[in-house]
């Protein structure tokens, strides 16, 4: 029998679908499960995006330039540069998703055996495409004392070997809500150019920030140009995961003309997907406007509601619609699994994320759990009051 | 400054896209220019596909499963079942394009260093798909003087290292139109279970074939369970290339359950395409009669004209819709560049493929190009005119 690669082996398992068996053990006993471990909005898709797909009229649906359709490009250049972000159409590259672009970076930027330094926790699929792309992640602990701030610039500097070729970064994270400022953008940079490495940042949830605070781009940082990937994605701006849409965008032209040989390989981006994420830039301000007040809102509902349980740390997310939460709990999977397999709350359970799937370092995050807040705010009550019982009777067991 | 990767300096320009500055400079002078170097049929998309798309009536474009929607996987493996292929809704992985389900394979069954032996001239994107998952592809020549048919095994086996992992051929064959007998096709099934290898088989072109000749797909292979792997696509079957929906099929359970963790790293395939895609499999079997009718007519038209050339060789395709053709010329590369930048006849001139980009032996298939029949009869007629008269005037240089 023909044997599958190391690579394949060694590919993680989503930190989330693990649990799906589970889930599907809680339904079938009647419960009714909140889905905290999801990150997939419950925001409607703007409906310009979805009417444009609803009026084509294409005879040959044809495939598109590799790069994607030039006047999505156009488009979204303009968009960046009204969002203050000094992005040209040729430095753009449209992708499969976020998901593909973060392919590219790495395929563009790494060889079998490099290293790429990521603060963890991160989002669990950057170990994915690691794998995939035979890079070790090297991992430097954030912690949640501090909020999940850039860890000092001195324990980058300690990882970096000659194998290191970029640090890899989520600005705003997920899982961890965090929110890079200026002057941590400014160190990484400095970082960066002082040992030639790039700095890619996953920017896909750019928008969702609370608290006035400005996001700082990794675009917007002077003399970076050469050194600075950004990944971005319909997927969450506007509630289109399932579109598929997002880009790798660059100055340095290198980096940008290899990108385009792998998409070149692939062909092209999906079509139709192109043409709602064309139109999906006229959403207007009022669309965002609403779904970040609404964000906000269940934020601070739920971190106020977490925080009402005896024993939980919690760190306010200043972005996106993640949190960390530590638990007074040993094992935070052993938890995830019982809350599905043998736990109700009046036939009512619920579904986290256990953070030890976003940590690359073993045994760290062990009693923390991702809660993300794409449910509406009276759900996320309801979640929460639930967790607190749950914990109550785990702990008595 | 950053340096990208080895790999992706390594990646292989695709040796159609490097001849686009030159049809540029062709379209400057005001030539019309025939396509004869692409793989986009001129075809309708099925209709049924288009509508379902138009009436969509989805509020949240939402991540499919990883796997591709349940709907559809159902529905394709009922459509094999009628095609005679015993393949469940289990053995079946939705892909982004058939492109997406060839890098899974290789993903899933080979690491960095390991050997790929692939029949040569090949679809060219193998190359770039191989260096990307840092995969070394071992040709070995099939010859115009045979049609391309299956090199002899023995040529196969001496090429076979303990790093060799796989198999890989086109049935049919893009560029050759070569299709693989059954015979072919159980010594290929004989010396991969011999030597503990995948057969992967790229069938995209499966409904294209032209004189009553059987496609024998490696699913039909008896025994072949745990070494198969076919890979297919929507777009050409129903002419939806810019749709980007393929799928990985096999029935080994561990290659199966590896691929997945490449699909739920990219989380889903793209969702309208998946609609469109599912709604294709009702496309009227009256669609593809007239389809295959017309490919066959201009398969006869081309392969008649290109005869009458004199010095021309050519290997009548038995399926796919290309062909690789001999041209009296020493060097097909800069025929081609020579006939956009300085060429035309009566105001049109003709963008063929040179078939060097479909070889990985260097120094192979020089005086070679790839013609796709995707235009109408007069227009092949035409082109093929043309070509004729430029071949005189280019070697009278
Ligand atoms: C941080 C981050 N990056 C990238 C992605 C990939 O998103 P997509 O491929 O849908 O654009 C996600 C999706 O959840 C994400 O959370
Ligand atoms: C032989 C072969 N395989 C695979 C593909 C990839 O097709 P897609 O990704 O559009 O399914 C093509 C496209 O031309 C092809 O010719």
């Amino acid at each position: 029998m023909p044997k599958i690669s190391n690579k394949g082996a060694q590919m993680p398992e989503s930190p989330i679908r693990k649990l799906v068996p589970y889930s599907e053990i809680a339904k079938k006993k009647g419960n009714k499960v909140y889905h905290l471990n999801i990150g997939q909005p419950d925001i409607k898709t703007p409906e310009v995006a979805m009417e444009a797909v609803k009026n084509i009229d294409i005879k040959i649906l044809e495939y598109s330039h590799s790069a994607g359709f030039e006047s999505y490009r156009n488009k979204l250049s303009q968009f960046y540069k009204n969002q203050g972000l000094p992005i040209n159409t040729e430095d753009i590259i449209i992708t499969t998703g976020g998901s593909e672009a973060l392919l590219f970076a790495m395929g563009s930027t790494m060889d079998q055996g490099d290293e790429i330094i990521i603060p963890e926790p991160f989002y669990a699929n950057y170990n994915g495409f690691s794998t995939a792309s035979g890079v070790t992640v090297v991992p430097v602990i954030s912690s949640i004392d501090t909020g999940f701030a850039l860890p000092p610039v001195a324990e980058f500097e300690k990882l970096i070997t000659p194998k290191t070729k970029a640090i890899l970064i989520c600005n705003p994270g997920n899982p961890t809500g965090y929110l890079y400022s200026q002057e941590e953008m400014m160190q990484l940079a400095a970082l960066v150019k002082k040992h030639d490495l790039f700095l890619i940042a996953d920017e896909v949830y750019r928008e969702f920030t609370y608290d006035g605070d400005i996001h700082y781009s990794v675009m917007n940082i002077p003399g970076l140009e050469e050194n600075a990937i950004m990944i971005d994605s319909v997927s969450k701006r506007y509630s289109m995961c399932g579109a598929r849409i997002g880009c790798i965008v660059s100055k340095n032209k290198q980096l940008m003309a290899t990108a385009m040989k792998f998409a070149q390989a692939r062909l092209s981006p999906p079509t139709f997907a192109q043409i709602a994420s064309e139109a999906a830039l006229d959403t207007p301000q009022s669309y965002f406007d609403e779904v970040i007040s609404e964000y906000r809102e269940r934020r601070d509902t739920l971190i106020t509601e977490l925080n009402k349980i005896e024993g939980v740390t919690v760190a306010t997310p200043k972005g996106a619609f993640y949190c960390i939460a530590e638990l007074p709990i040993a094992n935070a999977d052993d938890f995830a699994q019982w809350l599905l397999e043998s736990y109700d709350f009046n036939g009512e359970t619920v579904m986290v994320a256990p953070a030890a799937g976003f940590y690359s370092t073993p045994g760290v995050g062990l009693n923390q759990v991702r809660i993300a807040y794409v449910l509406e705010k009276k759900d996320l009550i309801q979640a929460v009051q639930i967790l607190k019982e749950a914990i109550a009777v785990y702990n008595a067991k």
